[in-house]
């Protein structure tokens, strides 16, 4: 995309009300605008890393035989009257109808999935199956000063599994948690993620948290330091050895939580009355797994990790485009090189403005792409494009015929 | 995909309450599922069709330089006081936030994307530019029983574009005309879609409407039996000439609004003060257009007017799957041909279930995938498979080397 044509501009400021540091950067580069508190518009920059983000887990979803669908986000009262939850659930947006029925935003979906799986599963045979959605979820937070790490509004993936056994559970339950340690580990946040234990409510021991290691962080963790998993202030308060290694060694740190997973076990099948018959012909309650990750604070904790003073710093995966090409003052020379990398799919943000150096260096350091390629009088006597990575301070001096070869 | 894996079965009825047809028919195939009047979750198979229709409008967007981003559901109060549509439009959705400030659920996003504007925009070399996403809308529709034609909540295609003048308005308003008219025959529904002129509000003589003929539709249209536009009821009172030819020889049709284009001049860009500075360094209001595609409604249309007593018949580029391999007991031999398809990318439903030949042909009926390809006994003495088109009454067999060459 040729940078000139983008509608949106770098900022210098970002809004004084905005105290996050993933929300000023993401602000000044023009990857998002704030409408509100904790509700955010995505800008050709940001639904980029967006869609990345979204087609790095789709594909990990799929491969644990996730099945994708899309549920509403408006919902009958009556759902959430079953659970209990249309009272006892603080966060929960609620709305009328014009025959002043009342229905409830959806800020999660078992109400809806559940009675969804209840129509079309009777036995055994139909489980285990699990399906996934990328689906707006609102919820009423009283706190939105984390950027887009916290929102009233946000697109969260959420799967739901079910399970004839809680063997079965536990068996999808560990394919799942490899899963989300690939999916952080792609978009770059293997190093400062743990695996964190937490309280599984009354059903099983724990459930696990993965939570992103950083100052921004709003939770309080406790690394093992001798297996690397962690666990929440609940569990330390409890016991302070480790669940996985016995060790009470424990560094104290803050942390985004940036996904979970929980055994529901019953939880939610028993007030939809969801069951199957079993092998034997007896009527078995379906036990479930839920799966969560928001994409927006997965998004933003990857700004919180990987930014310096000059701006952000994509990891390649989730780049919104992996090439910044700067003309300075060659647009034709540029030109020839955008089209190249174009045919060969190389996805290239192409700084074609009437702009000095300065300012083209100072925006490309903001919006963080991987890798920037500058085309200019000098490094064409040089016989080629001057090729720096953002997240180093050397460049180089590349012939035309090597490009591409580098960047593929 | 394995439809023993599929967690959705095809029912004989659709519930008493949908008399639709397109939301029958996609009920009792498991494309969707209605959660309330208006409201549906769209399930695997649904989802296929909403994403094939999706990049069919991206592409198309994108052809005629639309940057993609995504808005919020959630507006503030504000922004639809300064318009006034808070208190005029009836079915705008309310809803309160923890501190009882007021928000509406976006039913279309003039009030957001104006403002959005305006923060990156100051000169006429900042014009042309569009912007569009695929976002949520919420509208309280009193009359839902047109199935997943009027949503509550339903997915749009909404597209924004901001000029500098009428006529480079009119200019662009062509190329999206254009592009819509790809869009519809990409989608199978060129022929019984016409360009329809509608009242244009104050600023412009005429908006235009796509409408597809069909029995289903809720508008009337007359459609001119020289050149093949249409008008409108409003139209066609003022004049009975054609806009076009100036013929007088209409026929009354039922139809479907499948999109609408609308010059929107300075109506919205007035209120928000958007303007910009021309090139003589004076302050021009930008001039706006508006251009949308319900996703759903596309989907049911395509429905209504692509199906027979046995089921649906897709057109191919916006089916779920283009191959529906059924095993008649030999569940091998389609093994391999299954994953032969899957090797080169040809998208196929596998029915590997153990059911009757009956019960499959009628749920490949119902489901209406272009090419049934049998793999049985018979087929197999006869030398290959038996490959059937679903909007053709004959078959034939072809050897399996032919195979992949008549599919690609």
């Amino acid at each position: 995309m040729k940078q000139s044509k983008l509608f949106t501009k770098t900022q210098k400021d970002a809004p004084k009300d905005e105290v996050s540091l993933n929300a000023q950067l993401l602000i000044r580069a023009g990857f998002v605008d704030k409408l509100m508190a904790g509700v955010y518009t995505m800008l050709p920059l940001g639904l980029r890393v967006m869609k990345k983000i979204e087609n790095i887990i789709r594909e990990e979803m799929n491969g644990i035989g996730g099945q994708e669908i899309l549920m509403p986000s408006l919902h009958p009262k009556e759902n959430w009257t079953i659970t209990g939850r249309w009272d006892t659930m603080d966060d929960l947006y609620k709305v009328k109808d014009s025959s002043d029925r009342e229905m409830a935003l959806g800020p999660t979906h078992e109400e809806i999935v559940v009675p969804l799986a209840h129509k079309f599963i009777n036995s055994y045979k139909d489980l285990p199956f699990a399906v996934y959605q990328f689906q707006n979820k609102f919820r009423m937070e009283l706190r939105s000063k984390s950027g887009v790490l916290r929102g009233r509004e946000f697109i969260m993936k959420d799967l739901y599994s079910f399970h004839i056994s809680e063997e079965d559970l536990n068996k999808y339950y560990e394919s799942a948690k490899q899963a989300y340690f690939r999916i952080f580990e792609k978009a770059g946040l293997k190093d400062k993620t743990h695996l964190t234990f937490a309280s599984g409510g009354s059903f099983s021991k724990y459930s696990h948290e993965f939570q992103t290691v950083t100052s921004a962080g709003e939770d309080i963790i406790y690394v093992c330091q001798k297996c690397n998993i962690a666990v929440n202030k609940e569990i330390i308060d409890e016991t302070n050895k480790c669940p996985e290694c016995d060790s009470s060694d424990f560094q104290e740190e803050k942390a985004i939580e940036v996904g979970n997973i929980f055994k529901l076990n019953t939880k939610f099948s028993v007030p939809f009355d969801l069951s199957v018959m079993d092998e034997k012909g007896e009527k078995k309650t379906v036990i479930m797994g839920c799966y969560g990750i928001g994409l927006g604070r997965l998004m933003g904790t990857v700004v919180e990790v990987h930014h310096d003073a000059k701006g952000m710093i994509w990891p390649e995966a989730v780049a919104p485009f992996k090439v910044h090409l700067i003309s300075l003052g060659k647009n034709e020379e540029a030109e020839k090189i955008y089209a190249e990398l174009q045919k060969n799919n190389i996805e290239v943000l192409f700084d074609d403005r009437d702009e000095s150096a300065g300012k083209k260096f100072a925006d490309a350091d903001l919006i963080g792409i991987p890798y920037r390629v500058v085309v200019s009088g000098k490094s064409m006597q040089a016989g080629g494009v001057e090729v720096k990575k953002r997240n180093e301070e050397k460049s180089e001096i590349i012939e035309m015929t090597y490009l591409l070869q580098k960047l593929k």
